[in-house]
């Protein structure tokens, strides 16, 4: 195969990658929430509005699948779980960022 | 309403204007096959491997409501139509160019 079949082909799983992790209804705000540090999962909820529990718990575990968070469990009673940020999704930090700044120059 | 409740809510709002623009299965794609320049629909469905001429049509209407493309029509024959980026489209070039190096670095 040649380079730039090669490169058009990295470039389409890039892509994908990228829509995976941030493309769903939901990931950006929990990342975005996550970015000050962990939190637990009644802290997600209450930060972001309009989620419902269900969708919070699979958009979790759809990251943590994604190697985007990770989650801990204490053994507390009653048990405390924590979500925090993995280097991968602190790397969108910067990014995210600047995509909510384009996102608010332009709301229409 | 205090100012940290408008805070949230733009912040909402931008989050939804990113998830219009970029959140599609191919506007990423062809928003990444614009930046270097004006493109014709055929030459975007030949740079865009994957996608059909309906999805095409549809994803560039979607982007052209969202003020992302512009469409200029020439009167020759047959009639040729140009795709380019707006000043908003082509803001996001160094973003989703980052993104695109996240996703590189982290394909799994």
């Amino acid at each position: 195969m040649d380079k730039k079949k090669i490169k058009k082909i990295s470039e389409r799983c890039a892509l994908q990658e990228i829509l995976d992790v941030i493309g769903g209804k939901w990931s950006m705000s929990i990342i975005y929430a996550l970015f000050p540090g962990k939190k637990r999962f009644g802290e997600l909820e209450r930060l972001i509005p309009g989620i419902n529990t269900r969708m919070l718990v699979k958009e979790l575990k759809n990251m943590e699948a994604n190697g985007i968070v990770t989650r801990t469990v204490f053994a507390t009673v009653p048990p405390t779980v924590e979500y925090t940020l993995t280097l991968k999704g602190e790397k969108l930090e910067p990014i995210i960022n600047e995509l909510y700044k384009w996102g608010l120059e332009h709301v229409s």
